[in-house]
């Protein structure tokens, strides 16, 4: 006899907010990621980890240690801050920040192209989120 | 004045362990990502959830939770799993989890040969890890 394991109501007929997301782990660590790549871009946008935070609605502490952590995941850093100001001055992608964002956006890209038919694939094969989950 | 966001030491001149992941989310649920696969494969390999979960050294609970997760993501389920014994019996990968597994391990092989060139920039540009990191 087979049980499904399935715990929750049937998936109403809203399309699933399907999402596909890269990872690059160094060690186990991301390295570069959706949310670091956004980050960098909002750096390169704003002008400071303060405004770019507060643009992506995360708290200092978290994009820091975000950018931290990449910029420790590469041989040189993607983010320079200065000094000065209680939140350390503004900060500027650097050149190897910047080919960062343009790589990975450039595979997402690729990506999109070169594996629709298996996205559209399995997009046919997920539920649409219950309400439960929005 | 630039202060580098660098907190640790220089990396050591090994090759980075760089791992290239991929997921699927629907409503910030990782409906499909590199660890679900690789149980679905053990269970197809095992016949069991219970000796999946030994296979890749992860708790039975945990090894359930995420099959629950991606069979509640799914139209219909991956895994379907049998009445009787303390493990609940034996489970199967349906056609649906079988499906899932090839879409996935072919968008691999296709992101892989598309974007073989910014992966070798991006492996460039990363550090190898540290000891600490191992």
């Amino acid at each position: 006899m087979v049980k499904l394991l399935r715990s929750r109501a049937a998936p109403t007929s809203d399309q699933p907010q399907v999402r596909f997301r890269m990872r690059i782990t160094v060690a186990d660590v991301i390295a570069i990621g959706p949310g670091k790549v956004a980050l960098l871009e909002a750096v390169r946008d704003h002008g400071s980890i303060s405004s770019a935070a507060r643009g992506l609605d995360m708290s200092y502490r978290r994009a820091w240690v975000l950018i931290d952590e990449t910029n420790r995941s590469l041989k040189s850093p993607a983010v320079a801050s200065g000094h000065g100001g209680q939140n350390g001055g503004g900060s500027v992608l650097t050149p190897v920040g910047e080919q960062v964002i343009a790589l990975y956006r450039t595979i997402e890209e690729k990506v999109a192209k070169a594996c629709a038919g298996e996205l559209r694939s399995l997009r046919r094969l997920l539920a649409a989120p219950r309400d439960s989950d929005i």
